[in-house]
């Protein structure tokens, strides 16, 4: 009991500042794409961005993650109960026993909170690399709409297939002690893919932004403010190191080892990613861009996230150069 | 001895993260106040902000702590040792018992400094409430006077009334395995009433900000840039994780499930909070002010601080959208 | 078995954490000089800081960290192995023992990369402090291969003579359990004596600012940006938690105590810094400088990294102080 206590006390507060650190990343992507949009485009941008936190906070606490998470072993579709968090909530009527003396005797009884809350800031980070590709380009109320559909529906069904024990992606059944198919470790699969498939999806239904395409082909839109940009890119880095490494949901049982690994590969392929970038400028335009540079490290942390856990640091940093490559390319 | 050494190490190292969290807050007002002003006003809010943290330290530090937390059974109404934190130095000339071996050996023994870390943290925020309210009206020494005064005696005596075991406000003579009153949870009372309370009395001495009256009415006052007010917020949500699931004082014994529910809370009741403000302002005024729906985050937050221990999620969302229709009246 | 585990999982956790902190002084240097520059040099000098978060983790991960860490017993000068992480790396091919099945069961085994990864980031602060140093002066490709170069050979020697077991300048040859010497706490001489020195080498080579000198003196060259001259400085401090407090690899066996006294400290010094600033520049100059104030800040930050965790608070005022003083002068 004891030791359970410690291990609990250790991997929720791990659990916990490393979604915090995930968090972040929303700040990283409001001034990133701040940065590289119009300065016409600010308020509009800023706000939708916040609203992604606030909006996914909306859908995923109300359906996604009870679609997500919710149902036995024998839905392997989608969930079916949790909705409004329901499940957890439910316990307040069961409180634990002591131990647990203080929250039980304040009427309080929690359980997989911590897991709510991590889930959370990835469904919003995927809600937002949608709003980067909509940008400048959608009705406030539409995006709203549709960012609520997204995280509720799109994003939350795969999940339940490939994350929850009963899904029918989900390739470990028996790794009960995670709970995860270790495969998608930190989500590049779900976070990124769809989060960029809906993007391109709702791209293609408002069409590209005005003055984006004249007679003469596409225009290249100059970003407003290079500070802003490399400070989103900053933020999106550090809030990388939660991302990847909290997917361990803890550091007992070896699992440091897991993280330590997973912080170090986080930094060497943005890293190769970027030279990578600059080499290939140099070669290729014969001048350094600041902001192409500044996207190659984008690129080498969403190439890393996948195998984060699984690949030796030399093969981060040939995922980080390809990455770089085929940003360039 | 062993496990004891295990809870401090999980605890500490917890309060001291969350504390840092804390810490960035005071970036995150800095951002926020710089961007709703004018930008004439920007060298003197920024530079005032920063020694609202100096201040803060030299007057919790030697005066607020003491006053705060020292004295004995019998000091009801304000500590009376522990100032320049002499009561912990003392220690120096005392050393631990090995296995705190490599501190001693050092001529180092240190207690409760996470404490003292972490009230201090709260002590600036505080005082950086009240630097918010008096902003673009004072002279510059005149400020950091009555920012000391408000931080080692304002702010002190009722902190010991409330906080300290002997305070004649705290109910929980018994909780000694906390050493705080649970109602006033993370100091929703203490950090913002009395800050804002401060902020008010320092903005009526000082009269309202040369431009705002006219003989026409009230004149609103523009910010300079959006950018900064929106990274500030998301600065303030970001620490405001680390305010209030710091406030645990640790996740041992199972405190990680209130610390989860905290985080829970502190997402939705922002994320209520701006819906709120979005859904008044365009049903109200037909269209969305950002700067309005940044602050209706903060509404959101300030609202949650103090219940956010000891209420469930759904309770939480109420708060959220009451805080946001407050805040837009 | 388990106990080691538990305090491993605690340990690693807060280096990796830290670690993150450190990281995020990245942005806090990039920022500091992108306000405190002219904004023409605003691309060179945030592609520069970027890249030598790259390079810092090109030159550290292949050469750096083997020339400071590896190496046995006799080697006194430098490390001649571990180059390319190859001695972490190669445990791959002997996986650990179960409990740490999950790593070992995906082929992964790794050890020491939290030590790599904390390492590389102070590594990164040091190349960042040059690139402040040699601001506006340099050529981006020489500027590059200066960083690496530093990095590989000019940090990594002087680190194994101080830090490494076998190193000539280590007067902790049997403090094992920590494997560094204390005196040089958190790497005051390494990092920011190495790099300033690196800086002022590059600096004299290079030769001054083009307009910084005239025929009739210095002139004083305005930054462009005051806000983000402060929050640079914000996440500077913010980031100095973690440099400082990480030091001690750990908060088991009694190191809680040090990472809270580290805390405190690194609170008070540049808060006296700050304010001692202030007085002499409302002295001497009759005003306020903003951007002055901000570099006491720093100041003293870096005046407490050396003796952070063995020092008491009060030694720290007077430290903060001396260092503000120091500035001026």
């Amino acid at each position: 009991m004891e030791d359970e206590d410690l291990k609990s006390a250790i991997n929720v507060a791990w659990v916990l500042l490393c979604t915090a650190l995930v968090f972040w990343e929303q700040a990283g992507f409001a001034m990133w794409e701040a940065g590289c949009l119009r300065s016409t485009s600010l308020h509009s941008i800023l706000l939708k961005n916040m609203c992604d936190a606030a909006i996914g906070a909306a859908a995923f606490f109300t359906l996604g993650y009870a679609i997500g998470f919710g149902g036995g072993a024998d839905h392997k579709f989608a969930g079916n109960d949790k909705f409004f968090l329901k499940a957890c909530a439910a316990r307040l009527h069961n409180p634990a026993p002591p131990p647990f003396a203080l929250p039980a005797a304040l009427g309080v009884a929690i359980d997989d909170y911590h897991i709510v809350f991590f889930q959370w800031a990835f469904a919003a980070t995927a809600a937002t690399t949608v709003s980067g590709c909509m940008a400048e380009r959608t009705q406030f109320a539409g995006y709203l709409i549709y960012s609520f559909f997204v995280t509720a529906f799109i994003y939350a069904v795969p999940l339940h297939w490939l994350w929850a024990d009963a899904g029918w992606l989900c390739a470990w059944g028996d790794n009960a002690a995670f709970g995860y198919g270790m495969i998608d470790f930190a989500g590049s699969g779900i976070v990124h893919m769809l989060g960029g498939a809906a993007g391109l999806v709702g791209s293609y239904v408002v069409g590209p932004r005005a003055g984006r395409f004249t007679d003469k082909g596409p225009v290249q839109i100059e970003g407003h403010s290079i500070a802003l940009t490399t400070l989103g890119v900053y933020c999106l880095w550090f809030g990388w190191f939660g991302f990847n490494a909290g997917y361990t949901l803890g550091t007992t049982g070896g699992m440091w080892k897991t993280a330590a690994l997973i912080c170090v590969n986080t930094t060497i392929s943005p890293s190769a990613s970027i030279l990578s970038v600059l080499l290939l400028e140099k070669f290729l335009a014969g001048y350094y861009d600041t902001s192409k540079c500044m996207n190659g490290i984008v690129a080498g942390l969403v190439g890393i996230t996948g195998p984060c856990g699984v690949v030796e640091p030399y093969a981060a940093a040939i995922i980080g150069i390809v990455s770089g490559a085929v940003y360039c390319g």
